[in-house]
């Protein structure tokens, strides 16, 4: 490879609000989404949302030429939605499905049936590998009492997991996604640290779109006003991540947000804004263009709060199981009753009738009680895993500086180049 | 690292049968394996269904001074009955559950209520990175008319997809478990044949225990002989397997199964036998212990077949999910029908106490559809992961042998390596 190597990549990404019957203008939209793709011809398009498989093969065929690699990624029941157009041969492509995903009993949220997941594409371009990931996690429907909170805090640790053990060969990390998490979250900050991946907004010195880089705007006529109240701005909650490793630099040169329409048509895409970005790797540190230094919270700090969250979580689910295993004995109770009601021939009728709702609500709470069980195992599980990182880092800290490369096992080797 | 260099690894597996309440003499059992553990002080020790986390704990204790360091998988409503024991310590952990176990009304069978899984572990060792996977497949109850096969060869690709995509890095590659697969059956050849895995009984020149390396045979008083008729030897479905990257050799200098018995005590540890191997990583070609070559099944031929059976799987959970969506149709027909007679007043009570069994019969047939709906999902994922990997050994095969190491992202360096 030159000395004076550079790769450029154009990366676009859309949350599409594709709910087959329920997100208005869907039809338009992907058709407009394929035209506006066809134009751009990006090296990459990330979808999420893209919830119906007659989309993803209409894209497909309308993008064949200028993207003639694509992958849907199936999971769960209804899907994960996610979905990826690439310009170039896709070496490798598997994905991995977070054990937790909200409750199956909140079915107007609907998450739980979807199967939300992290897909991962391997790359080979001009000899570097490229690991690009693709993710939606669980979405926030009231930010003051989230009741998914440690779901989603559980998502993005298996998502930091998965990228941090899939992609130690590769020479650059991509990550594109809805991430349903503002810049400052617990869960972004925790994906950022242990996965040492940068934030294409914060990073780039050339942004355009959306004041703070929402991506959620008040000015996109199909973005439900309600859940904007807070944030007249708008939310940022989609983002472009990166990192490269081990003697590489990357850099965001431009990133560029639609601003609630098309750039075209002026309509929008979709209740999401879509992001642009063009990524340089070369070999030498941005000259002209030196990264933005931003704080970054020590990793320790944020692993401690993410174990004091899924820590809250899994005592939160063992009680709706306590709870759960109460009404198992008392409905277990009502039907030993019904049983010698029915049995003694007093008031029949009513024990007969009132048989089969009880034996509904045993059944109800068994499931219940069985979900709950498996939430606190999984989220002792994620609670295990970010234990064991914390003993390190602390070991690591201990130890001094020289010693955290070797403890923490070059996790954050693209920050330490780029920060040389 | 000196030329002469070599790193012996002695290493202990056995599927524990700990069943809680289940299991005949479980307690005893787990004592006896915590004094023989002690007494042998293994590398590491993995162990398979240990479904009690009491019974780990109770290991931990027992065992910390020889193994320090331990961990346990959690995952799904029973756990993932894996577990760990390591005389070194573990720099990294996680773990991947399987997106197909089972179904969950085959209450009786249990497997879809364990979350199995596969788990992984980093371990340096004289300054080589190991990847040690530990894994427990769905159990096969038939064998001439398996209702798991899809589910069984689905997980051995997820199984060999996490251990491709999460060992780029180590140098040395090592999976012991119980894989509920015999060794020439579809799921273990697709497993060896993309990972690249060695299996220590076929590879070893200095093997003990009984005939063809059978790992649950007729003389432990534990086995159900029933599961032994068509097989008076025994069956092998347990296994140690390994790889090395790189220039390195690894080689299986001894492997000791247990013959129905413990060796101290003489009574059995488990149903199953325990494997022993003490394996070994050099930088030159073993000059003493060439390997014996095996007969490897061409890996086109394989996935080919792979596909096949994933395939009908599909086709067999769409099936079920349109036989549901009939039972649903007619249980709502049938619910509007009672409603209309219990309005009518015409055999009202009857028309009562048959509305909540309809309503129950819908609901039921709407959770067997939607787990069949998933099931064909999860199917249909893994097929295409594969008939991906398929067209790329194609175009391989087309292109002639130079070109598969690049086209296969030497998946195998491993056997080329020791095949030099």
């Amino acid at each position: 490879m030159k000395p004076n190597f550079s790769l450029r990549l154009r990366v676009f990404n859309l949350n599409c609000w594709g709910i087959p019957y329920l997100s208005k203008h869907r039809a338009d939209r992907v058709k407009r989404l394929g035209d506006f793709l066809n134009r751009e011809s990006f090296d990459l398009a990330l979808l999420e949302e893209v919830w119906s498989e007659q989309d993803f093969q209409y894209l497909r065929q309308k993008l064949l030429p200028a993207y003639p690699a694509a992958h849907y990624f199936r999971s769960g029941i209804i899907g994960s939605g996610l979905c990826v157009f690439s310009k170039h041969p896709i070496q490798e492509f598997t994905q991995h499905v977070f054990t937790l995903n909200g409750y199956p009993y909140m079915i107007h949220h609907g998450d739980w049936f979807c199967g939300k997941a992290v897909g991962l594409l391997v790359l080979h371009l001009s000899g570097l590998v490229l690991n690009a990931y693709v993710t939606h996690l669980h979405a926030e429907y009231n930010r003051q009492k989230d009741i998914y909170l440690a779901h989603r805090v559980a998502q993005a640790w298996e998502l930091a997991q998965f990228i941090h053990h899939t992609s130690k060969k590769a020479d650059v990390v991509l990550l594109c996604g809805d991430l349903n998490l503002h810049p400052k979250d617990l869960g972004c900050r925790l994906l950022k640290e242990w996965t040492g991946l940068h934030d294409a907004f914060l990073e780039t010195r050339d942004f355009k779109g959306p004041e703070e880089g929402c991506t959620m705007v008040p000015e996109n006529c199909y973005v439900n006003r309600q859940e904007l109240e807070q944030f007249p701005l708008g939310i940022r909650i989609d983002y472009v991540l990166y990192k490269a490793v081990s003697g590489l630099y990357i850099s965001c040169k431009t990133l560029r947000t639609t601003t609630g329409h098309e750039p075209h048509s002026g309509s929008p895409l979709s209740d999401h804004e879509a992001l642009m970005a063009t990524l340089c790797v070369r070999h030498s540190p941005p000259q002209h263009n030196p990264s933005p230094t931003h704080e970054r919270s020590p990793l320790i700090s944020v692993l401690r709060e993410a174990w004091a969250e899924l820590d809250q979580g899994m005592a939160q689910g063992r009680w709706w199981a306590t709870i759960a295993g109460y009404v198992i004995g008392l409905g277990l109770l009502l039907l030993a009753l019904l049983c010698a009601l029915a049995a003694g021939g007093e008031i029949r009728e009513v024990a007969v009738l009132l048989w089969t709702p009880s034996v509904g609500l045993v059944l109800g709470a068994g499931a219940f009680y069985l979900f709950h069980v498996q939430e606190a195992k999984g989220l002792c599980r994620a609670r295990a895993e970010l234990q064991h990182v914390l003993g390190r880092a602390r070991e690591a800290q201990d130890l001094g500086p020289e010693s955290q490369p070797a403890l923490l096992l070059g996790q954050q080797e693209g920050d330490r180049a780029e920060e040389q």
